[in-house]
């Protein structure tokens, strides 16, 4: 549902901090990175990305995803989204009790071949069969703005992906790898995908937030952030930190954009997530607090 | 002139960081403030805030400000603006060689009794006087999109210092002193007063950059920018850097908005920047080149 000024009258957000934002940093507990699963969800997450079924020698801030898994309990209202890079991390997750999987295609040809050793051709293939090994799979194009290897990523090529995404049966997610996104690249790519696509966006440039609001002028009403605006991809150049959650909930909220999400709980969960790396986030707001905070008050 | 998706066809751009970029800074020396000057009129800067006429016990960093002006030589296409806060600022401008004067009046009453010891009254009063002191005068509304005082500062209080500006002869621009603006925010406030107004956004809570893109939607065409997003006023509780002008100038660039500067040139200016104060600058887009460089490349 739009409104008079065409942006959505909601959003929903899925929070991958637990998976993108603690992948590049040093590997910390499954208890606390339930706790901070839990932080979130208190704060009103009802979609996250969990964790990543992938090798802990190549990623080991992710190793222990079955019990990080283990230790969700039940979803209730919550979607638990797991990342997979392969038909075995899928099989992995789903015997943990994964029920919606996340799986990557780049759009890059030289991203693809370096990051998991695949054609975009062969990793899309896969994909597809990924998408039918559990009740839901949302398909992330990654580079889909501009790769760092190629430069512009022809628009005709990301809307063919998408559209081979959910012939698949899958969602689609349109990942802003390393921050290369604009709002005029922004509306060139949704114009070819339609609006019903998430977006994945990374700050590597300062630009997460204006991309943000741009696609939601266009009508994109799905989002994927990390809490405190941590991540950045370990393999690719000049990736930065994702969209920061909290950036995005401030802004809708003064946008009377409904998110579910409570930024004052949220900001405490970002404010665990600088306790658990040890160091601050990048969110600018996570450090000068919502505008609504006066000083002395 | 305004194109068919409402964005203007050029914006102009008045460069700050030799004043509110480097106000906060620890001192540097006249011959480096200088030599930042010509980097940025070499990358395209037209209109420039050199210095302020402060105490330089109260600001140390602005020490040397008649200096400066004797230093930039003829104007030539450039326009140097200088900040005074008081008549006997503006005096000693004008004796220097100054033209074009910013001069500051504070919509929150509590900033501008603890930044200027004035209300807000004393001080519009004060700003007419010095704006009939040189040829131009811009009166700079601190506080425009809100205060951490107060919180929200009414439309029409804005709107009225707006109109009382103009009447004294001066051009306008809103200052969001302390990054609470956001986009709601701004098209209240530029509906109030209409879009013949230049924004001077901080990025206290990464907001700037939307901020700047929902103001050009709007028509609002002038912008006061900092290299490398430095700045941040030492009185003001709360206040981040400056909208960064390589931020805008990458996003004007990519929307195909003419500002005149060219970015590969003010990234020069920028790393200079790092180096005078011996730190990395707030931007990261500085910091991850714009997004036509390519890995590798």
């Amino acid at each position: 549902m739009s409104r008079s000024d065409g942006l959505p009258a909601s959003i929903d957000i899925r929070e991958v901090g637990p998976r993108d934002g603690l992948q590049p940093e040093a590997p910390i507990s499954v208890e606390d990175r339930l706790r901070l699963i839990a932080a979130l969800v208190d704060a009103g997450a009802r979609s996250v990305e969990v964790t990543a079924f992938v090798s802990p020698k190549a990623v080991p801030a992710m190793a222990g995803a079955a019990e990080v898994v283990r230790g969700l309990g039940a979803p209730g209202d919550v979607t638990w989204w797991a990342l997979v890079p392969n038909v075995r991390g899928a099989e992995l997750a789903v015997d943990a009790g994964i029920r919606h999987l996340t799986v990557t295609v780049s759009a890059s040809p030289t991203y693809s071949q370096r990051n998991v050793g695949m054609s975009t051709e062969e990793s899309m293939a896969q994909a597809a069969v990924i998408a039918g090994m559990a009740p839901a799979a949302d398909i992330v194009i990654s580079c889909a703005f501009g790769s760092p290897y190629e430069g512009e990523i022809s628009v005709d090529e990301v809307a063919g992906l998408a559209a081979r995404c959910r012939d698949a049966g899958a969602t689609v997610t349109l990942a802003d790898t390393t921050g290369m996104a604009t709002p005029r690249r922004v509306s060139a790519v949704v114009a070819a995908t339609g609006p019903d696509v998430g977006l994945h966006l990374h700050d590597t440039r300062g630009t997460a937030l204006v991309n943000a609001y741009a696609a939601m002028e266009l009508g994109v009403r799905r989002f994927d952030t990390a809490v405190g605006g941590l991540g950045g991809s370990p393999f690719a150049a000049g990736a930065g930190g994702n969209l920061a959650t909290e950036d995005l909930v401030h802004l809708c909220d003064d946008l009377d954009v409904t998110t579910g999400i409570d930024l004052t709980r949220l900001l405490e969960a970002s404010t665990l997530t600088a306790s658990l790396i040890g160091r601050p986030v990048p969110s600018r707001l996570a450090t000068a607090g919502p505008r609504g905070r006066l000083a002395g008050g």
